[in-house]
């Protein structure tokens, strides 16, 4: 019988290791003050190729994964009005230009300073330019404090930013192979940005009228909930195929349906959410390979790569939300710091295509994991004397 | 940028297919006064290879549908009481067996019947043996009738016929490979049938002289919902090492938490139970290929197979019920005719031997959806007149 088994335990297994270890690396975390969602990821990179390899990270991790940063983004877009963002829009404008422009130039300039040749360059200034917001997002949501005006400018600034990193990812992809449509490149940034612009627009009042008839008319239990998962879903698959990243379609459902829904939506999105996000965050620590980091240079360049990616958020996305007080600028340059999986997409682009070596991957992939472990007490710090906003027992505090 | 965009839109695109078009075909059978997840199963036969062929069974929508079943019994498990099972345990063992052995006969006779070898005609006998109660437990879980004495009836026996489903399927495995290992079966029949007492008899106490503490002694948040989880896999993954299938250490574990969990607990068991159930019942209908029903007698002996699989069951299961009165016989032998994916698997593991053929897989696949489909309306039907103790609202009524 032992081809059954093998096949059965399969999942269970994967999920016992991956769930188990994160919340007790979670729990080991916020009991020396830290952020547990620190310590998840770092049970990624112990169950991974680095430390233990017992989780190799495949088709099905890979989804949950997937579903679990869509449903953290849903979650997070339900308690922000659009509204609010539009009131920000201007200064999250300024803050996501420079937030791209200058890891772009800084992070291009290195590579050259390294002897890498110019599409290379290319290639890691790119990887250095999208903000990932989900870790943002899941530490200013876990503490009640999407209702500062310094959430919103992050959160406005990562839908465009992510606009803004579609755009270079396309001419640099041009660049590879050598040549750049214009026109085309104009076509997909105009529907990018209105479809976000309509959806953040519209997506509220359209919900609002359709969703107390949809609880009235329909026979089915939980349509409502049924409703929203099905919108997540919807614009998700749009997002991508107007070429941005899936879990802004995921944010922007979640605005849409921020003023008509009620507690038991939240409720039920949260746990779906609750069970998902773990292998979000187990997933990046996965990427790590410390097999990458055997020659001195790799390391060296590396390190130069995270400390460039760090300071270029800093200053590129504090320096224009300056207008709201030192404190606030603090606050926008830090959150926009994690690149994620967004940064790794790029390098693997450039790695598919053969244009980038495997030291540059691994380096890239090394500052995208270290961007996101030093944000979340970085956060935590800088929003210090916050009152939380939001009630805390929407995400479980109470 | 095209193959940024397949990629990324593979899972978003499969989500809302499979999740849309089932709650959209629940609706529409829920205004026709049929069972929702009737219309879902239908949706997978919709969206498989027989028309659409729009979806593919794959590695994904596999672990989906699998964390789909699971959570459905564990959420079943949450109401009920390990208590309220014993006291119907000798009436549900008689019922077991009784619902094992008279589908097994009939199912091998009707093999042989129709000229199919004797390794052949002990697949077909096994593949009609076990229950897949979750069908069941959707159905009677959702009006509110788990509180039922039949309900209870079939919740201890298809438990109980999961561990005598393991020892005919440990059976017929040595026999296609021509060697019984008696001793090493009555150690299998021994482990599963100990561990399932123990979970079931201590699982109770032992969680509810932690889930207290757990609340007060840790740091994380959600802490108590995290522990369930990580007992939800722990005991699938232990049901699996012993024999049984997942889903019955999934329903131990809600089991384990019925008398502790509180009303967050279970909306939050709800939501992930909404989104990931459609998974499951789709994943059935895909299964179905109409493409395999090209030989007249392939169809007749599915017919056939499906109604000796439907009057076994009734006939093994309702007599031994008999002694709770004629209604409750008729209620517990609908109950239990649902064979779901368990005799997929026993038809599968004869196909990957070599002993069983392409058209006997086609009809025991014939045989576990039409079984599945026909018992929501016999259910409803068999329950008419009984008022839903359990709160409605926990399932989403209200």
């Amino acid at each position: 019988m032992h081809f059954v088994h093998a096949e059965a335990a399969h999942l269970p297994l994967m999920l016992l290791l991956v769930f188990g270890t994160a919340k007790i690396a979670a729990e080991l975390f916020e009991r020396i003050g830290q952020p547990g969602l620190v310590g998840e990821i770092l049970a990624g990179v112990l169950l991974g190729p680095s430390v233990l390899n017992w989780v190799q990270p495949d088709a099905i991790l890979s989804a949950l994964a997937e579903l679990g940063v869509m449903f953290l983004l849903f979650r997070v877009g339900l308690e922000i009005k659009g509204s609010e963002l539009f009131k920000v829009g201007k200064t999250a404008m300024l803050v996501a230009i420079a937030g791209v422009l200058l890891p772009f130039a800084a992070g291009a300039a290195l590579s050259v300073a390294f002897g890498q040749n110019r599409i290379e360059a290319i290639f890691v200034g790119a990887a250095a330019v999208a903000t990932s917001v989900g870790i943002t997002a899941q530490v200013l949501a876990v503490k009640g404090l999407l209702d500062e005006r310094a959430s919103q400018v992050i959160l406005a600034a990562a839908v465009i930013d992510d606009i803004l990193g579609l755009l270079v990812l396309a001419v640099v992809s041009g660049m590879a192979e050598s040549h750049i449509d214009i026109p085309g490149l104009l076509t997909t940034a105009a529907i990018a940005v209105a479809f976000t612009f309509l959806v953040a627009r519209f997506g509220t009042s359209t919900v609002r009228r359709w969703y107390p008839t949809i609880e009235r008319r329909l026979a089915a239990r939980e349509s409502q909930f049924h409703f929203a998962l099905i919108c997540v879903f919807a614009l998700s698959l749009l997002a991508v195929y107007v070429g941005v990243a899936a879990i802004v379609g995921s944010f922007l459902a979640g605005m849409a349906f921020s003023e008509a829904s009620d507690r038991r939506m939240q409720d039920l999105a949260h746990g779906a959410t609750e069970l998902l996000v773990p292998f979000f965050l187990v997933g990046i620590g996965l990427q790590f390979n410390l097999a990458s980091f055997r020659e001195t240079s790799t390391i060296i360049f590396s390190a130069a790569l995270t400390l460039i990616a760090i300071l270029t958020k800093l200053i590129g996305c504090g320096l224009p939300a300056l207008v709201y007080g030192r404190r606030d600028a603090v606050r926008v340059g830090i959150g926009m710091v994690p690149r994620g999986e967004v940064g790794m997409i790029v390098a693997q682009i450039g790695l598919g295509l053969g244009v980038v070596g495997a030291p540059v991957y691994a380096a890239v992939v090394c500052m995208a994991l270290l961007t996101t472990l030093v944000t979340p007490p970085l956060l935590n710090y800088a929003f210090r004397d916050c009152k939380p906003q939001v009630a805390k027992e929407e995400f479980g505090l109470v």
